[in-house]
């Protein structure tokens, strides 16, 4: 998606080799024209898959599930990353380790908004090693709903999570790939590369 | 807005005399199309009023934030309520203490997203003692921005943050305000109420 590697180019902020900042329109301020065409560009590439749920994480996948939901004509559903402070029978909850900053947080959703009924598009704004999508996953399961993919705004493609999700046999599918941030450098995968 | 008071009849939950739960449409799960129509509603009212921003807190308030800065064709900022770990210079910070839950959090916007030129839009999804209104409004000040109003979903009418708002000069338009949550019921304040 052009519109968005333009952005990437123009206000990320690459603070490693593994990490990109781009707070500027996605992961603190938003731009919600852009999130509007990223809603759009998901939901076509998506249609006609029968999806009755938008399921992504607080915070950063809000806008963009928000955007997907609407033109899909479904609801979406933010599972919570914070600790539960009581118990609660009433919730499908997964682990999910964060190798950024080395902790593992416990999300969840409720289970009167994730059923069996259920097909599921799993949104989220980043793909790294992939363990987001797996705790997603992982509740989509609990639910006994059906996947219909996972939504990607940037794929981090030099790690793991993109290939291991494919190689599951789910349908990933991501508007930015990036292949390597090394020495401050944003370069997106090309699929020319691989013919 | 009738919509959206429809909604709150027909799927919120009142747990107390206090406590509106609305987790199907608002808090967990989301209705994209109400929050367009919420979008839209706060775009007009507030039309006209030279916002640049419009400024939420995570989590509930990014999908109608998101709509309604799309309708203003500005940006969108969501203050972050996690407590940060590292000491940072380069943040606006303000304590919002929680009475439902007795906790304080610290919420923090970047001096990137809000500056002296901006005239800033704060938007909630509910406005009860005005913790986080008043919050919202201290990284405002810090900013050097101006304040343009304060849009909310929900207000308990029953609860002071609102008259406390409005006594001050801050223009606050709530899209449902309700009188009473007693005996598990929510009745909404009518204006005509007031003639």
């Amino acid at each position: 998606m052009e519109l968005l590697e333009r952005k990437i180019i123009e206000e990320g902020h690459v603070l490693s080799e593994s990490v990109l900042k781009v707070d500027s329109f996605l992961n603190h301020q938003i731009d919600p024209e852009l999130m509007k065409q990223i809603g759009d560009e998901f939901a076509g590439r998506f249609a006609d898959k029968g999806i009755t749920k938008v399921l992504t994480l607080e915070s950063s996948g809000i806008a963009p599930a928000q955007m997907t939901a609407l033109t899909l004509r479904v609801p979406a559903v933010f599972a919570r990353k914070r600790k539960s402070l009581t118990l609660n029978q009433h919730l499908f909850t997964a682990e999910v380790h964060s190798f950024t900053k080395d902790t593992t947080n416990e999300i969840s959703v409720s289970k009167d908004y994730l059923t069996a009924q259920d097909r599921v598009l799993i949104l989220d704004d980043f793909l790294a090693n992939g363990q987001a999508a797996q705790g997603l996953m992982n509740l989509v399961e609990q639910s006994g709903a059906s996947l219909a993919g996972i939504a990607i705004v940037i794929e981090k493609g030099f790690q793991e999570g993109g290939r291991y999700l494919r190689e599951q046999g789910v349908h990933v599918e991501s508007l930015a790939t990036i292949e390597s941030l090394k020495e401050r450098k944003v370069t997106f995968q090309r699929e020319e590369k691989f013919l």
